[in-house]
């Protein structure tokens, strides 16, 4: 990936979370936690607040939805935080779309998805993103926030 | 999935059909046979009539927009009859959300899937519902809705 | 499979269980239910009665009885409905027997075969069967008789 | 496919470009070329100027949506010409629906496939498309314009 | 396996038809021909009778019962003629009661294996029998014993 | 396996014998050894006497005999000793038939698989079996019986 | 492969020998036997005398001469019997040279494959080929010759 | 591939035809058409004419000719038309020929592969030619002409 | 992982670095930037310091090392960082003794491993950590120690 | 492994604990039992008191140390006992010391390794030990000790 | 293969170079060097003078020479030092010819292959060759022919 | 690898041994030879003090010694020769060393792997080193030395 020149305004960081993330908190706690994706949004614009970085936030069941705005990106992120979920193992489409666009992805997985079946072992997107972070529950969004943030700055510089 | 108890009520029940179903009885009759989509859901309306379950049937080529059904059953169905087609084969999205969501669901099929090219022998469905069914025409929905029934029943008991 | 005609006589149809069903609802009920053979046998028995068929059931640990009894169905049965159990998945002695036989034949399963282990997710008997049902428990064998049924009369018209 | 007739009117061609593709030319041009899709299609309306042949073009991101083009091209069109990028690999919705209806068509990738990563190798559309042209950018969806058109020419005769 | 010594005495062979054969001639003559077993084991007594070898022919659906009459094969045979049909491609026991006795094998097949379904292009017997022949019908037997008689000729000189 | 109480009795032990080996100790005893299968149970019966254990010794060259020995032990035995010889590698039902009873096997082999052809390597019953005892010869015999017996006293205290 | 008349004149039959079969007898007679690839062709020369068939033999070490024999067979034979040798397991183009050729062909091999190297275990040509011998020696040659010669005359009645 | 100059007169174009395709026209015309291989050469050579450029054509079984006739290419042509047949799948030594000669070559094949047997769907050669146009019978040759020349005069501007 | 109370004193982290890594900086810059692993240990305990956690690292090329220091950290510490580097393919013994061992580990890696070689993309140690963290060079560590922290803090709670 | 004599003086065992298996007794008893790795070399010293065998045991994390205690072990013992746990799967180098070295060895597992991981249901051992013993928890080792001594016996008759 | 005597008299040694070798040192020289064939052969012509042995090079691009070759070597040489380029991962046919001559032979190459695609790193040939060289450019053959020399004294002494 | 310049002082070579090398010539001659470890050190610094090269050797059955020498090559020598034994097939580690460290090596076996048991055909190393020489016994060591050797001379230049 090429340099490509940030100005010193604020960063402005896209956040895609995939299909049935929407369901978050209120099913299989056990599973995922007890915390809403909304609980996580919140988390999320709170660390860009501090960070004095722009947080955006969509969730869609969609394939082509998650195509679509990380097409949008180009001209409206610095940085893409991405759980595509279900999406991960089937969708070359969500690859080649981060692999078009010239903003740094990284992607987060609330499990260890090596802990789960076997076809979640396999992900589309790993060899197109920057950074993986898996396992934190909702904290993996905050850790994958945080090592995107410090790649852009470093870039910056 | 933990019991779930189910009022004395009428069932619902939610039949999805997947992509290029809708084109089911005008093409390829010798392997789909002649009878409609709109034919089946007749059936399958005046069957649930007959046992006292309230039937809505959707039909779809969006994956996103099967999962959003799937989730939307949550709170407006006791049971999914579905039979995903080519998405069977490709979506661990609509896996996800029929495991997601705490409604029991039956798989069907028209033709015998283990007759056909081998890429439609694996179904990512098959290991998150309760039964399956194929092979036997448009009249695989009905043996499905069937069995369906009973098990909301024997659960109701 | 060629046309053959069926007279307007009772229809006859052949159950074969495979090896261990025999211990069926005295063993490991939490997996294959309460339900004992003769159970399944007798609720055959009142739904042939009702719909003027002839069932007959034989049970066999051993492979060549089965294929032997495939055989015979030839001058003796109109369909036959075919749990293999263990042999389902290494017998291609019994999938010869009923491709080798005019009669046509539906596969029955207790359980959803793709929740168990992977050597289960194998049938050497879906590529020459019409129909084939699983998961229902006990109830399979009620909804594949019935399949297996509207097959044969449909035949007949 | 069964033989159908084409009065002597002039033909009518959809073009339908897949997900990622309306990024074409002002992206990874050292890959794709410099070429926009606005200019493919503008190149693809003047040979069907000079040929009598009246062209329709879509792009979609959404894989529903290219089936939902698809199953309108019974009526719509006499040919397809398909560039179906990412799920060129992942979809077997997009086969299926190629598959259901009776319209011809040709499958283009503007690079070689085969000189990328090894998960593009496999095509779901191969099987059931009548020709394929890979490997010359923007040009492929000339050549297999020209060739899709000279097989619908030879089938009119 | 070690030189034995055969007497000038008319030689032995046993003549193994393994599951479904019995149906042979009477059933898919356009895969197996019309020739029925009777008449092969009447061909090959015939040839036997020319030759001066005593020709016994058995057929069976069991596995377990083919074993059996191989292990009897070491005092009453000096070579055996097998068309182990389903069980080649499916028992080791067979594969190795063949091994344990000393009497060489010849493996037949009516059809030529490797013309139909995959998993028919895998013998267990191949690597324990001298000679093999496919592919000739009902001839495939007489060519059989003609080269297991050649060979046994061979090593009694 | 849930506890089971088995009473201070002597207790009994099912001794299994698979195909092929009846004809241990007379044939290929570079490979087996030369002793019979008599000798060895005998050797069993001797030792069951010194440890208070009844022993039944039963060889088959048939599955389905296997099977239905091993639903008997049920009833009649506290612990099965199993050699399925040949049938290790290919019978899924002898697996079901132990599995369903629940009377705790071990599993034996004259020699050690791993030395041998490599479709010997993979057991089917190994999944289900308590312990395995491979290679020592007849030896292994009595080494499996003194594991069974001391595991089952272990239970009984 | 349609049918085709064959005059009541002298059939003709083509041998193809392939790479290193010339140097049969002289060298590892241990695997191949002593006989020479001289002493196969007079024995096939004479059965053919006795039969009135005119055999024609060739051996070449180049593939490409193969394919080239194969085609003029289309004027010049009745029949082929070939061994391929090596190429049997690598040649897509002799397959493709016996397909395009509408004379029937027997494929031929000294040693059973099945008991040498895996990579011997596939044969290129098994898929296009009447019928195959396989393991005795010279003699593989004869009865490849007689089950050729008896199918030609099946055909000519 | 790097940049060559290629001064302004006319382009010679080798076109190459592997082996059987000397059959081509003659036999088989259900899968091939009934167009022949002089009638390809002769369309060929007129569209060479109406463009300037000087087409040269030969056909062999031999892969060795094959290679050489590649390496002539060196100083010869400016462009390589092949449809190597049955060697696309099993030829490495043409890979490497048109792989060390810079002279850019186009793929084409008279059917469409993925719809033939499955060892026809990997090409050696797809990893070293610029483009590939299968499955309009001979009019892939003139696609491929076509594509060629463009690239070839893209190349001299 | 059953729960286990950890005091509200300091927390101890240890951090293990695998084989190769302490050439760190010195080697390979553009795979693996410049920071040295003197420097990563020094912003480790900087980090501890801030966070009341008292951080150890070792580093050691052996494998028995790295399994003695994880076994050891059952007394020594309250949760583990660990890049394996190349032992995180190769090693069963480090992984057994991760899961040996009820101390929380959270897996490092440098790099994004699916951006390099086949070989790197399975981790014995993904199915016994608790969270992984790839891809952020030196940040890595930092983000992973966040992430076992606040782990290991909720565990307090 | 040729005929080595050994004098009638005590039988000195080598008994080899690989990785991990120190921590035996003290953790996870569910899987491995309570007993300790002490108390299994307090059994085993006391059955050689009995058996008046010398036994010598090790336990290392460390594959090369395993690696130089079986080269030892040419002159210091008669034969090996070996539990190599993880190593089982990963290390060819003590395959290849358990080869180079003339003293026979028994593989020694507590638990039954095919119900465990797949990973661990290969072996790099089996094929040079010459028993086998797994399932039997710390039992394992006395049975594998007995085996041992009773090959080691029949060998000095 | 046995010993073999050879008399004191110079030793002769056959240098075969397969397809495109001819082009070495004009093409691709970054990576196949700029020495050319020619060059090569004199090097081994003087490294032959200097060690008393006549050295023939060939270098062809049909397999069927290549093959011829090697044969005619039984009495012309007395070893073979072989680059078979592309045909060492395709040939059964030259394997075949090397391992049925009593002549032994040495495999070079001039690169790595296993720094190259993976279909490269497969040899045909390097279960019957003595040894192998490869990856050291030109300088492969002089190792190859040195390490060949000094086998063929040990065997003469 | 990037050019390195190395002065005309006498080169250093760094000898490696893996894992059970040292029992060389005193276990298995028939496989390895008789030459003792000592021998070949003994030529190797015979040929050093020959060609002005100061040869280093080490012999180590531990993986992590090994990488540590590897390592230390850095700044004591010029040129690595490596015989890894059984850790060519299991040791990434190794693998990283050699690619960490830029120092070239060249990779040594005493036989033929290929000829070998499958498991020894895959090395780790074979993609990091530049030349590789196998089955001349101990002779190969010196060619590969020989190799060495006139590499880094040419780098010299």
């Amino acid at each position: 990936m090429a340099s490509r020149r940030v100005a010193t305004r604020a960063l402005r960081v896209l956040v895609l979370h995939g299909p049935n993330l929407n369901l978050l908190g209120t099913r299989e706690p056990e599973l995922y936690g007890t915390t809403t994706l909304l609980q996580i949004d919140a988390k999320l614009a709170a660390a860009g607040k501090r960070e004095n970085v722009r947080v955006t936030s969509v969730q869609s069941n969609h394939e082509g939805v998650l195509v679509d705005r990380i097409q949008d990106a180009r001209s409206t992120a610095d940085g893409i935080l991405i759980n595509a979920a279900a999406y991960t193992h089937t969708s070359v489409a969500i690859r080649d779309a981060l692999s078009a666009v010239p903003v740094p992805a990284v992607e987060i997985h609330l499990t260890n998805l090596h802990r789960r079946e076997e076809f979640r072992h396999h992900s589309h997107l790993a060899g197109v993103v920057v950074g993986r972070v898996e396992g934190f529950g909702s904290e993996s969004y905050l850790l994958g926030f945080q090592g995107l943030i410090s790649l852009l700055r470093a870039r910056q510089r």
